[in-house]
């Protein structure tokens, strides 16, 4: 049932921008998007950090750059003793969960270093036993995505303006491409997403790449088309999911959640869920160098004496949500 | 009295953007701040549309180019007759009229052609009446300014943070030098002000200029900085007022005052007040080339199939306002 589905789903570059090859995981450069498609080499712990550091990859794919950097790390390391081996997987948690705040890294590293862990102590092929485990891991999260842009495509109405904010990591482009095939006309209205202009070089690029319709807007602009009637529903992505149905997502969801109930417009989130943090006050939030909003294209936009600041995320409270759409990681 | 004050204020470069020297104004070309300040000559009526257009100017620079654009006309056309100047004069009316859409040309072009048609039918000296009247009328405007800044400036409280949008030309830099200089500690918050910047590029590099205490942050994080109570006070300007007390302002100021609302903060507008139209609904929203939209500093954004939508202006309902800071223009 799902292999079919597999078959038949369009896919977008965005919906799994990391693949292994042999001893290197190609990362798609997201910063060169749209102008052009790069793949940075991975090859080793210090390589995901850095990627990921630099936002050549975010959201989903800072999922995929950590579970096969332990494959990486599993494939490399072919002298070390399980023992040497075990601890070396430790620095990778370590190393991958310092890497940037907002990221639940450690509910993830924390579930192979489990494996590990149990595989070492049982006295069981720690390389062969963990590598398994993750690409097992990965294949089924591969299919409940799927299976969840389906039940996106079927949120999409024939008359449907949507609006985003961010990039939903393919999913949304390719739900999109389904509604399309089925003949529901779709509108997206993108959002720039200022600093970093996902919206404009991401989520525009790749909703028109997969045939749909879509307008950029300036995020100054939410306000205006919502109450000029021309928004109907709102679908964002989260980057992490609490207990109690708060999510965190880029710098700029809160307000768009706020404006959306204001003009009683359904707001839609695709979230991991998770219950390792109670509520959205736990939610640690980065704080990025200013210098990433104070400069554009490497041009300077402000005199050099000015404070920025630029908080990378923040968190939407589960009373401006009308349905979670939600995939399960764990 | 007036007098007085205008010593002690310290003067914004926006304050008064365009300066006539002989038969040329010179018009500050705020596109290129905070890199440097230029200024563009206009000559005549087809240069000041062009300087409108091209927005180097705008806000209340453009009242500047449209008052001393009739200057320049009654002062160049030596040799045409009382009669056919009159024409001139009505056709320099109509082309600043349908320069830009949204800021309220009409308004203050319908002044100057009533005193140059009642001094034709008088049979007075057209160039003299018309040239003394819009002088004064100017010098008029200055003072109401400057009484409005310290206004402003007594809004200013020890220990605020307000938040602006886009750019109050001049005079909320003023009003914070005055609050600095009688020792009040106050926090500016500038939005980016996208897609125009004139935030980070006029209002940060103005308030900073200024000697005031400004962060930059991007639209997108308005939400945030309020929820975090980072903020007690916004304080705006508008492009357009109605008689029932709506304004226009720039894209992005409704979602603001959306956001004061829900945040129970303060909202603060500087107007001019006018009857000539009744509510926000009857404003013509001015919608841009959505090239201004997709490049930024000359470089592409996106990739060219991709549509923009670029409102350049959104309306505030009366509701949303706590005071409205006036100045009559008329």
């Amino acid at each position: 049932m799902m292999a079919k589905q597999e078959l038949k789903i369009k896919e977008s570059p965005l919906f799994w921008p990391a693949k292994l090859r042999g001893s290197t995981l190609k990362v798609l450069d997201e910063t060169m998007i749209p102008s052009k498609m790069t793949y940075v080499d991975v090859k080793n712990t210090a390589d995901a950090v850095k990627v990921i550091r630099q936002m050549r990859t975010r959201a989903f794919g800072q999922f995929l750059v950590v579970l096969n950097t332990f494959l990486l790390e599993l494939k490399g390391n072919k002298s070390l003793s399980d023992k040497a081996l075990l601890a070396k997987l430790k620095r990778t948690e370590q190393s991958l969960n310092n890497s940037r705040p907002t990221f639940p890294f450690a509910e993830v590293t924390s579930i192979i270093i489990r494996w590990a862990d149990e595989a070492y102590s049982k006295q069981q092929d720690l390389r062969k036993v963990v590598s398994r485990n993750v690409e097992g891991y990965l294949n089924g999260i591969r299919h409940r995505r799927l299976d969840r842009v389906n039940r996106v495509a079927a949120l999409l109405q024939d008359g449907d303006s949507v609006l985003t904010h961010c990039n939903v990591s393919g999913e949304l482009a390719m739900a999109a491409h389904i509604a399309q095939s089925q003949n529901r006309d779709v509108h997206f209205f993108a959002t720039e997403t200022r600093p970093y202009m996902q919206g404009a070089k991401l989520t525009a690029w790749e909703l028109k790449r997969m045939g749909a319709k879509v307008t950029l807007i300036a995020d100054n602009a939410i306000g205006s088309v919502m109450n000029d009637e021309l928004v109907n529903k709102v679908i964002v992505g989260s980057d992490r999911s609490c207990a109690n149905g708060d999510f965190a997502n880029k710098i700029g969801t809160y307000q768009i959640a706020v404006l959306a109930k204001e003009f009683e417009i359904p707001f839609y989130v695709l979230t991991q869920p998770s219950d390792k943090i109670k509520t959205g006050d736990d939610i640690p939030i980065e704080i990025r160098n200013a210098n990433e909003l104070l400069t554009y294209y490497k041009k300077k936009i402000v005199t050099g004496v000015v404070n920025g600041f630029y908080p990378g995320f923040d968190v939407i409270p589960n009373e401006l949500i009308t349905e979670t759409i939600a995939i399960n990681v764990n």
